[in-house]
């Protein structure tokens, strides 16, 4: 049932094993529904319950600790031996007087940890405060330490695999942007857009379907387009107005993000070449991407070009990407931005996404790559530019 | 541009800093992002960063505090003062040197509220272990409570605005499980049936469209209705296994959830007797719900249907569901449980899904209702029933 062989799992397993020792640790629980997925090939939707992976330098395998109805979705879809699959009574369910971490904490002493250098994901979407001080108070010989994005970073480099996937999704992604881009018509309901966005994502393409994305179909447009994250309403598209579709298509929850920028109409001056702009940024950037050069140099290759434009940009102008579950297909490790020391090595992926927004308009043109061995290697095929549909 | 008049969402505001009053509480630091939407209007897929709405006693709007890039997001959708909605610089955003909550904490100092008492959502997902530490470090002279749901159980009694997005949603409901009913059949792919499903949830019916729903359309099948919360695949459905579809429509982030169970061909004994006795312990437990039940009665009377059949259900029947964003359309207040005295008032608002899990097989149908003058009242019309297609 699982994506992967089974010694790809345990390939993962070792080497964030090795990270844990280079810093000391005997434990992480990791929290990430990515990482859970990563390390044990657990798949569901039910991170809205406290859930989580222990992987302990002395134990062979990672134990997985999930509510007690999804267990039989952990043996369905991980690799893991049913001892290692736990699941917690319904009663530590969103009650006020105990909390599933309490639960967790037992079984972490049980299986003689307790006393041990636990790494935690302090900064983890679903390790709450209320998770980390149950932690802390039912295992009080512990010592803990911030291991938040340490399985992350193990994650950044992807495997022949599981570039496939990125592959797969990418090819559902030319997909569904065209279908997006068509879809973008005057009098068109923005929600009719979003749902032939979803069916196409879903649907797929070549035989392969896709999953769910991380983030769900956004597409702000008119002056909404001068911020991103906002997503559809029913009013329909109109002439004169541009928008933004920052989309992903995802296989296996892997994922492969674009943005394009339509408009309906005869685009301003302005919106033209702020369009050139970005894209010529977005071709430096991507000629300086390559193994052995730095996040920062290649965010510097994208100021560099856009210096001439009078354009300013404060915000990064990319990420890693790759393995995700909701809210968000950032892998949180690398960022194309000043400062980021990260060298890029083969199979790292990235979404360069240079969005530009300023107080009543915005344009968003981006990509995703591989860094291959001679340099960055986009997925996609969707052509670079600002769709203009007149 | 707000679903609700500027007058409601002064009285949700109002309603909140009562509650805190009862519990000597002066600012209350919300980072649910339904509890962000139900008291600011905000409105974005921005939680994947750090943010948060602060109400505090003595300030006479909320403030918002989002990452700069959604600042004007912000501004689009809420009805705060521009002068209330603040972003915050985008090196904090995934960073190893500084949390946003660093740069939140400061601006509620600046507001003169640092030496207060303060309520912050210790289980909130979006309030990790990192969040809680940037502010208990950083607000040295605060005094710190759990306020999780606290804004919660002020949102469990809907308006009739809400009420009205929520039979919305339920038209969409009934339309969106009609489909997926229609699209289950042998040969046909489970990602084709899920495209389907976010085609109608989107689209919507009768002129109003749908948004995403907090939690993706579940649909296991097979060995897999042994569990919930497991999604879709390339994989057919087959003939001779089951399907559930644990599903939901929403309406401006009001959801209404809908499970029902298809078999393709002639179920066994076993499960046509399993869907008899959930649908008499579900007509039951509705049976039950009135203003002055509690929510431990309502389950009870469930409880006591099913007593005869030999079917154990150790997890809770239900919860209260309405305003939410991703990961849980559950609103993490009242349950339909044992324990649980909850008393139920008109136009709260509950999802019943007394699911049933064995080792091998399992069977879902649920009902999402208004506590009415005089019972429950079900928002949708689909029948309520095993959909067997021969």
């Amino acid at each position: 049932m699982q994506p992967f062989e089974k010694s790809e799992y345990l390939t993962r397993v070792a080497k964030v094993k090795e990270r844990m020792a280079a810093r000391g640790l005997d434990v992480v629980v990791a929290v990430d529904p990515a990482n859970m997925n990563y390390l044990a090939g657990y798949d569901g939707w039910s991170f809205y319950t406290p859930q989580c992976v222990v992987v302990a330098q002395e134990l062979d395998e990672p134990v997985c600790i999930v509510r007690g109805i999804d267990r039989n979705g952990g043996l369905v879809t991980s690799y893991l031996d049913p001892d290692n699959m736990i699941g917690y009574p319904d009663h530590y369910v969103q009650s006020t007087e105990r909390h599933p971490f309490d639960f967790i904490a037992g079984v972490i002493e049980e299986r003689g940890l307790g006393n041990k250098r636990i790494g935690v994901e302090m900064d983890a979407y679903y390790y709450s405060a209320a998770c980390h001080n149950a932690l802390v108070t039912h295992l009080p010989n512990a010592k803990f330490e911030d291991a938040t994005s340490l399985v992350n970073w193990v994650r950044i480099v992807k495997s022949p695999q599981e570039i496939q996937y990125m592959k797969d999704a990418a090819r559902i992604m030319d997909h569904v942007m065209q279908v997006a881009v068509e879809r973008v018509e005057p009098g068109v309901r923005q929600c009719d857009a979003a749902a032939a966005i979803y069916q196409a994502q879903v649907s797929g393409i070549g035989g392969k379907g896709g999953d769910y994305t991380s983030i769900c179909p956004m597409l702000p447009t008119g002056k909404g387009t001068s911020t991103p994250h906002l997503t559809w309403s029913d009013a329909p598209f109109e002439s004169g107005e541009a928008t933004i579709l920052e989309l992903a298509a995802a296989r296996h929850h892997y994922h492969c993000p674009q943005a394009r920028t339509v408009f309906l109409g005869t685009p301003s001056q302005k919106l033209a070449d702020a369009a050139a702009v970005v894209v010529e940024g977005l071709n430096e950037a991507l000629a300086a991407a390559k193994p052995g050069a730095t996040c920062e140099e290649v965010e510097g290759a994208w100021r560099a070009s856009i210096a001439k434009s009078g354009i300013v940009k404060d915000s990064r102008i990319g990420y890693s990407t790759g393995l995700n579950y909701p809210p968000d297909w950032g892998e949180h490790t690398a960022s194309l931005r000043p400062g980021d020391k990260t060298v890029m090595q083969e199979n790292m992926t990235f979404h360069c996404i240079p969005g530009v927004w300023a107080d009543d308009w915005g344009i968003e043109i981006s990509e995703c790559f591989r860094v291959g061995p001679n340099g960055a290697e986009p997925f996609c095929t969707t052509p670079r530019e600002l769709f203009v549909k007149a």
